[in-house]
């Protein structure tokens, strides 16, 4: 096991009818400022239940935080949070408007004159303004971690960010909000936490029995309650368990102790910010290839994983290792997820060569858990995804 | 699922040559009382590498803090902690001495008359002087919980208590101090985390499958680990793995949305009291018998458990909990631990009354997962232990 350091001070607060907490949970005197994206709270309800929580608050709103938060949009909130002197924010969506919400709370007290800063020169953030939130979409893990992702349409680029300043305060999983979600980002949400476990555990041997149990704990939860919550949102156990596991596969714990990938991620980011395309998506077209391509070097835990997970019992490590390769995608393909760059744009060619070359640019030279994998390889798996 | 809360701020920090980061850990302007016990960390070097830490610090030390960590001791404690002003305490040792560590940190802002109320009358404590832990013991779990228990000579009483305030702010476990502590307590430790599931785990099925897949896999990884690090306490992967379960198994993650028992703690607490057993040797000595006394309503999860845990894949749900019973004491035995009350007492007679009364005067009525095993069911289990 390699050395680390846990630390996750969010306050989670999960199960029916707990939104209402939130009257307690920001300070009385605070001036909050509440995020959301496209509406949908509006028609679910959660809307009105914030509104009400927030009585004895002074507060604004900001809506329109759209999927794969857009740098131009959250600077214009991040004028409302400077002009109205705003102390306090409040998310109340999936993983983007969480994401939007923790660049700001960072932007809100970065003292540089670009924000966009943060994230070009990956500016690690020792103290944001505080916040919390209240998920409706379970999918990124955003609600119990302290990372964000957030777009630039105008560069097309789509870039990380984060610190120990930028845990939500508390976070409020209410699994009722499940009901009213449309399938294809429940589809979405199951395949993201799957990706997420999967870059964390599909590594190599390290010597961390208990982190890879938990991982493939939430990887059995997914593959067992992920078609219940697909074919009926309204199964009010099984969109807990989901919820659940979407937090628990990317709030720190399991990437403790072990080495991580993230390489999926890398390469699907730009999928997303050349394409559109939505992110778990982009990790279901890259990921079968990416573990095809480091066939050798991840066949070991990827046949674990088979026969932990998927319980195949037959045949050798490389058999077992195939095996479960073709389970995940028929997973994905169960779920109307589909895993190949052409399904989703129908004009591709020299998508690969662009990504190597926005990796050469960035000086990406090795990524993956080797930090080796070359732009000349990430070429080469992209090109796999066609 | 039920409805939980989880919130656990303790930063953990883990692995090799870690005690050295006390350094930048402890606030510098901070007036330091470093507790321990029974001075095992002069022998095995922790001491030196504390001081050497704490070198730009202005500390006091206080020693001698025993297993079960007893009130009287730590009353002299608080008197130091008030005469020198001391500011934050930094625990050195098992979970006895940061247990105790925990009664000084809420006793030291403590307002009322009386600080063995804290315990009588279960006062929860919001705010308590901060401190730290150097782990050299694992087992209970202390370093990452907010929970104590404090031992009173004087009435032969353990009680327990905790609350918010009480998390330790930063916990430093460094493995390589596994290497010098004796097999009779490396034994101990091993079996006291393995109840600390237990106790969360085998209940009854309440639609968690996640946290179950959790408990199982602490579970797993202590049966693979605990024997091997028993033989030899140097193999630092082994021990490495040994202490990161004992964390995990009570660090509040298993416990969220399921029912809980702690029977088997609450009983076991009164053969300490009584005949100073060593903690995790009582835990032995009840669980079996309790198990099979609320065969009926447990024997669902005892199969799970025996699944999962041992393999076991014969026969009905009964006989593969039974199996599972019988796995679970040879597991004991196999680490020299023995799981009858004639094993460690040879006066024991009226022990089960004496414990079913102690219960009845505290009004202990209902305890358990269901909070209806009465005293007399108590004097039943504890019976059959013997």
């Amino acid at each position: 096991m390699q050395n680390f350091e846990y630390y996750n001070p969010t306050n989670l607060i999960f199960g029916k009818g707990q939104i209402a907490q939130l009257t307690e949970l920001i300070p009385s005197d605070a001036k909050v400022l509440m995020l959301y994206g496209g509406g949908s709270i509006k028609k679910n309800g959660v809307y009105d239940q914030v509104k009400e929580a927030l009585k004895g608050h002074q507060w604004l709103e900001f809506g329109g935080i759209p999927p794969n938060p857009e740098y131009d949009i959250l600077m214009q909130a991040l004028e409302v949070i400077k002009k109205e002197q705003i102390t306090y924010l409040l998310a109340v969506g999936g993983g983007s408007v969480i994401d939007g919400t923790k660049f700001l709370s960072s932007a809100a007290l970065y003292e540089g004159d670009e924000p966009w800063d943060i994230l070009k020169n990956k500016i690690r953030t020792f103290k944001g303004m505080p916040f919390g939130s209240v998920l409706t979409l379970p999918a990124t893990g955003s609600e119990m971690n302290s990372g964000a992702v957030v777009t630039r349409a105008e560069t097309k680029e789509k870039l990380g960010m984060g610190g120990p300043g930028l845990f939500p305060q508390f976070s409020i999983l209410d699994p009722q909000v499940i009901t009213t979600i449309p399938q294809r980002q429940i589809a979405n949400g199951i395949v993201d936490a799957f990706h997420h476990v999967l870059e964390q555990y599909i590594t190599y041997p390290a010597g961390a029995p208990l982190q890879d149990r938990i991982a493939e704990g939430i990887l059995q939860t997914l593959v067992e309650v992920g078609p219940v919550v697909f074919e009926d949102p309204a199964n009010y156990e099984a969109g807990a368990n989901f919820m659940w596991s979407c937090t628990m596969a990317l709030n720190g714990l399991i990437q403790k102790g072990v080495p991580t990938d993230w390489a999926i991620h890398a390469m699907g980011h730009e999928l997303t910010a050349l394409y559109g395309i939505d992110h778990a998506r982009t990790l279901a077209i890259i990921s079968p290839n990416h573990y095809q391509y480091n066939f050798e070097r991840k066949k070991a835990k990827l046949a674990q994983y088979g026969e932990r997970v998927w319980g195949l019992t037959e045949g050798t490590v490389d058999d077992k290792a195939k095996q479960a390769l073709d389970k995940t995608v028929a997973f994905f393909h169960s779920l109307g997820v589909d895993t190949k760059l052409s399904d989703y744009a129908r004009e591709y060619t020299g998508t690969a060569e662009q990504i190597a070359d926005r990796f050469r640019a960035r000086g990406w030279n090795g990524i993956g858990e080797h930090k080796d994998l070359a732009p000349e390889d990430v070429h080469k798996i992209v090109e796999m995804s066609y």
